[in-house]
């Protein structure tokens, strides 16, 4: 199972393959990245959020992504949601902001008890909120201090992305310097994400939208697709990395070539980046 | 007609010379590259979308940029629709999606029933909904498979392009691998579209801006606009697709060099990269 | 005084110490380059709008910055600029398009007799508009040319400058070739902005946020902390200038290299680039 699960090499071919056409309602702040690093692995992106139309964009697509920061487009959210659940198409949340008021609270209590995810990617404070219900303490939407994931507490982060995920029945993903992919047995790590990630907006929103091309591209198969689009994002991390080093660039060249080498992303180079380990 | 026509290397110039402003409604996937490729060629963006002062704003400007993306704002769209049209301000139509859901199929009909066009830029489906009235079948926004413009269909493309531009007075322009650009009586082709320009999200949103922004500096010379937008856009994509490849780079470096590529262009560059052809 | 205001090596130092969480209410066109910018100089952006949410979101950041870009949202920029206000976090106000509009004329009018602002920044169309209540004549966004700031002139906008912070117990900064930043006693001259920054759009709402960042680890030292934002700026334009032509790249270049600039600026580049000079 495992061994199946991380023999990811022909992941990008899949959804090269399949072009899948995957529907984002997100925020105004990335929505062009989103758009972007869609079509860099391979997919098509429709960003519709009118109320009157996107039920029927739904249904011309394979995938469905709600982002939370798009908070002002709930009802929207909620009736792409349904159609997507009726037609089958994998559907990724976005807990964008979690816990960090009262509207996001509702809006995410909404969501969840309306709509069934394939996936929930988002930092350790949002899904730690989802899971315990327990709001960080501290303005913002990035992740608190507290809730690093370290070598001492990645056992409790991993029990706690699979117990979320069994409550769900979905794919849980904690997105920070090490990552963690789970369903409701098995956890996955992948260490060593790379320390411009953070420095730039989106990281986040764009993870989501490759989880929304590869549930578009392989549906049946929603663990392998977390795990996928988690190592495509930390292996264009990496090679984004080497890259702006190299020319003294800083964090928007960091972008350009993190969306680049997604473009760029073979099998081989893939399995050459590749730091998934799974939690005991 | 046609040498005149084709004598495009001082286009950029006068555009630059007028500094046109041009008002934008836009979606909010592509709106920072449109503003951007017209600050890039020599014009001015204004991208105001509030029903209050879009009348008001327009007065101010020199050509308008109507993109259905914005399917939000169809009544600041009709709004600053008429204004242009009474002010003689050439207006450009993007029917972003047309035919793509009931909703943009009654906001194309109200815009084309309330406000005349100097130029309408779409993807082939796109056209096609407008000329024919038929949606495509596949879902999305990017152009059906089955409207792929090849050799041996050009002269039929043409002929619609020609159609629909006789019936709403407008220029008519189908961007594709091959593009093509008509009046009711002559028909222009862009040959070898660059492979990456459907590989980003706004190269159509762009080529739309553009074009708001030659009809702004010569709105007297419609059709000689488009021919020197496409061009300019045409030309702008070859060169980066080589920086591009001599860099290694992927997607998002095409897009940053596009647009450099637009701010640096000259009228050597222009006449040196022009592919156009006159459609029997 | 002057010598401790000129004192700024160590301010970006200060802002990584810090790292303020900035709230900005502001523009679809640029939102995602004032977000990169924040995070660039070592901040961290929220990008709410929605007014059941604002006041909370503000309670938990540094700073505030309202761009009347985002002129659907003035709601909610007065819900969280009165919070701001009663918590005693400073606000910035980027007067975008001031005086185009009669909408924009009345927005600026509520927001300014409702908000106490620690800084008001815009270019000299827009401060002279509200410092003097007349609009300028042009259309667009963009500064007049009759108001650009030259040898000759710069005594009378430092003064008009002056004026308004004093009746706006604010800081005022002028943008510009040449940028003038002034509380009622004092103003500053920064000569020699370079040639790329108004071909991009958003450098005026980038240099508003890292106002909102500076402001938000400094707040008891307002006219420090703009005068080390624009400096900051400045000295990134000068770097991102020199990277753009050394490579023969265009805007986007230019705007890729400017944010890295924020994202590698330190104490002693800053010395090395800033041209300060105190106006008599």
């Amino acid at each position: 199972m495992t061994d199946r699960l991380l023999s990811i090499s022909n992941c990008v071919g899949r959804v090269r393959g399949a072009s899948p056409i995957v529907h984002c309602i997100t925020n105004f702040v990335t929505v062009n990245d989103c758009a972007n690093i869609i079509l860099a692995v391979g997919g098509s992106p429709t960003m519709s959020r009118h109320r009157d139309e996107v039920g029927e964009i739904q249904s011309g697509c394979s995938a469905l992504v709600l982002n939370m920061g798009a908070v002002d487009d709930l009802q929207a959210m909620l009736l792409a949601g349904k159609t997507a659940n009726e037609l089958g198409h994998p559907v990724v949340l976005d807990p964008v902001g979690a816990g960090a008021s009262s509207l996001r609270r509702s809006v995410a209590a909404e969501l969840l008890s309306n709509i069934r995810f394939a996936a929930i990617r988002g930092n350790a404070s949002e899904i730690r909120f989802l899971a315990e219900g327990r709001a960080k303490q501290a303005g913002g939407i990035d992740a608190d201090i507290s809730d690093r994931i370290t070598a001492s507490n990645i056992r409790k982060w991993a029990a706690l992305a699979k117990k979320l995920a069994a409550e769900k029945d979905s794919i849980v993903c904690i997105s920070g310097v090490t990552d963690i992919i789970a369903d409701s047995r098995q956890a996955f790590a992948f260490s060593g994400g790379c320390r411009l990630m953070s420095r730039i907006t989106g990281s986040g929103c764009m993870l989501s939208s490759l989880l929304g091309c590869f549930l578009g591209a392989m549906p049946e198969e929603p663990l392998k697709a977390a795990v996928c689009a988690q190592a495509v994002m930390n292996a264009a991390g990496d090679i984004a990395l080497e890259k702006t080093e190299r020319a003294g660039g800083g964090t928007m060249s960091f972008r350009m070539h993190l969306i680049d080498a997604v473009s760029l992303m073979t099998g081989e180079t893939l399995n050459e980046y590749a730091k998934i380990e799974e939690l005991p």
